[in-house]
């Protein structure tokens, strides 16, 4: 059995080394077009700051793949066509034109930056403007770090904008966050976007919203930008208004795309073309809520799915689960989670969503320090049914958005939430968790 | 309609004030035999050290509760006797004897210390041997420790004893923990108890293992403990061997007890008297998982049941939801977390447990500080359904174990665990949840 796996890191390293777990005797080649592999994307933004080295984020070489784990891996080797019917892939690798015939194929190609149409920013790409995706981005970002601009535009106010601000003020720059939206964090609701606001404050970052940028050139030492607000100066500009996923290789196969043009899988992660199957941030997933297709590009989502594609390519039949879209992050002092449908999604799958929200003490009050954490719970009107979480505070969000993501796993009602004992110790939070006082209130509100 | 507490601590005072809420109309009687009310007592420890003070842990004053409550709260009321057939309590008060009437009865008498028959202890009570339940415990403690003692021994290692370890030590004293049995935190299983040896050790703490002790005396200036493996010299002796319910007034009325001589009580928290309730650390509560009478005194339960006994006592018939005994506490810079059934409970209780710990980083490797999260799971052999969870860790462990709470809760398999979409970013942990990580473990071990 000859495995070749496109795109060898998160998803197609775990299935690879998945793979040769499941059957040592299978014969496993990935193709990987950059020279890196295996590398914790998630860490790029706090790799930034002097005294961090962006090599770090290697997780296992690309040696010691093919050494302990005997993985076939070929570095710079760009698949340029995938040709179902011969079962064959062809493109071009340091060495030349190559063809690898399979008898599985798995389409780990991944996401990229979608670079807005700003004018301007085309000529300034890779000198003056960056984007933060690959560990590549990450080298190049960080060498324009060392010429020591003094101030930042980051355009996008997305989780990665987010963190990539926090680290590149902690590296000294003055910034300024520019999001065409109304707001950033478009899935928070109001109450904890206000925390994101404060914070920005209080640290410095200016916060400009529902202003796109409409031109960027370059203007005496710096860059000047034109958006809807008026001109900003600044050193330099960070993109991060989003990625998406690489499917047109596998589109021009022939294969089906799902949810926002990425590749749509079945449960046992194959496509469309028998054979091929797909996992990791270019490919599609089930949401646990709604049953529907949907593309949240994630960590464990393609880690998960590339081990089980793994095992999947070699004959086991396990099921991909379904995802619920949990994610946190930090953003300075501020843990964000969130997991679930925002009020919007509800709406547009027939429910009727009632929104409950408190803020409450991340530790006992008499134990001092901690803050504030905002908890923000929505339920079905109807059946009560939890349908989604959302969490900001100095501690705390992050760990606990997971029961929230258990209670939506689980199917549970606010009032089966509201009726869990759950841990208490006055350095960790007041005797009622935060959680179960959020599901009081909505508990109330429905009825 | 009259009701009548016993008791002004969390269930008392949780009770007296919904009943408030849910009738202005009714009377609402709270007989205190302290001076105390409404304090954070899980706060004690936490103001051992100076710097702190004792008084702070007070939260709602006797005269608020009086003013903007409208409860009839009288310190100082000792109840002596229950006669349910007058529907009368009777007892002795600062100003003499009384008698009080009631329509409902609430019995929230809380929990004691139970203090060991250590020849020599009685004698040393409050001057050189002391306990770390109420208030007044706490000021007698504080006030001993203005004498600057150099040393402690703390009897007893369960949380409250290695809670008072962590708070002794930062006040500066050489400290000693003596467990008479093989271990400390015997609802720990190995793999975490280890790493609460290695905190204590870090810190200077000794812990005497499968010990007792036999004597203790005045010798010099300070005490001297017989113990089975030899004698110890402090300057003050820290009891914390547990706690019983005060159940004795209730019993003696006719009351049933439940588990532990704890007070029985059914869904709607009445006891076997019909017109008389009961919640808090006196009270039983039902366990989520085996539907049995436990005696878990923790402040969450107390709280909760307080509230509920409160709406019922005025003819509600809310049922109070069922337990896990969740736990957290901290141990100097670890976090400790547990939750469901230990693995002789779960024997006990007919299920062929099967056990799963891992250890894993408490952030992505690459993003520095952390250290080590051990995470331990139990679940059925055969049914799969998780049965207890707990862990030990820098961070993380405090929230995340209401994560297994509420797969527990939810009655969910390893499997459905492991399926879960749980958060990830580099600050807060692993790609792979260590839940996830352990649930693997344990599900493969399940076979």
């Amino acid at each position: 059995m000859r495995l070749v796996i496109i795109g060898g890191d998160a998803a197609g390293m775990s299935a690879a080394s998945q793979a040769r777990r499941v059957d040592r005797g299978c014969e496993v080649v990935v193709l990987e077009q950059t020279e890196d592999v295996s590398y914790g994307a998630c860490g790029l933004p706090y790799k930034l700051p002097d005294g961090n080295d962006m090599e770090d984020l290697k997780i296992i070489s690309a040696e010691r793949f093919r050494r302990e784990r005997g993985i076939d891996l070929r570095l710079g080797h760009r698949v340029e066509r995938i040709d179902p019917g011969a079962r064959r892939v062809s493109g071009t690798g340091a060495v030349g034109p190559f063809e690898e015939p399979y008898d599985r194929l798995l389409v780990a190609t991944g996401a990229r930056i979608a670079r807005p149409p700003i004018p301007g920013l085309e000529q300034l790409w890779g000198d003056g403007a960056y984007g933060l995706k690959t560990l590549e981005d990450g080298r190049v970002l960080k060498r324009a770090l060392a010429r020591r601009p003094r101030s930042a535009v980051v355009v996008g106010g997305g989780y990665i904008g987010l963190e990539a601000t926090d680290n590149l003020r902690e590296q000294g720059l003055e910034v300024t966050v520019v999001e065409a939206l109304p707001h950033v964090l478009p899935f928070l609701p109001s109450e904890l976007r206000d925390k994101i606001y404060a914070e920005a404050e209080s640290r410095g970052v200016k916060v400009v919203l529902g202003t796109a940028v409409e031109r960027v050139e370059r203007a005496g030492g710096g860059l000047r930008l034109q958006t809807g607000a008026g001109e900003l100066e600044a050193d330099l500009v960070l993109v991060a208004t989003g990625v998406r996923p690489c499917s047109e290789l596998a589109a021009e196969a022939g294969i089906a795309l799902g949810a926002a043009g990425s590749i749509a899988v079945n449960e046992q992660l194959e496509t469309s073309v028998p054979g091929i199957y797909s996992a990791g941030d270019c490919a599609d997933a089930r949401h646990a809520l709604t049953g529907r297709s949907v593309w949240i590009p994630l960590a464990l989502r393609a880690n998960r799915a590339g081990k089980l594609a793994g095992g999947n390519m070699l004959g086991r039949r396990d099921p991909a689960p379904p995802v619920l879209g949990t994610a946190v992050f930090k953003f300075f002092d501020q843990q964000v989670g969130r997991t679930g449908l925002t009020e919007d999604e509800a709406r547009e799958e027939g429910h009727d969503p009632v929104a409950g929200a408190i803020n409450a003490s991340t530790r006992a009050k008499y134990y001092g320090g901690g803050g504030k954490l905002g908890v923000w719970l929505l339920a079905d009107r109807k059946t009560h049914r939890l349908l989604g979480g959302a969490m900001v505070g100095p501690e705390g969000a992050a760990h606990r958005i997971d029961t929230v993501a258990a209670c939506l796993h689980a199917g549970l009602t606010v009032e089966e939430l509201y009726a869990m004992d759950l841990g208490y110790a006055p350095p960790f939070g007041p005797s009622w968790s935060p959680l179960l006082t959020c599901a009081s209130q909505l508990s109330k509100k429905l009825g």
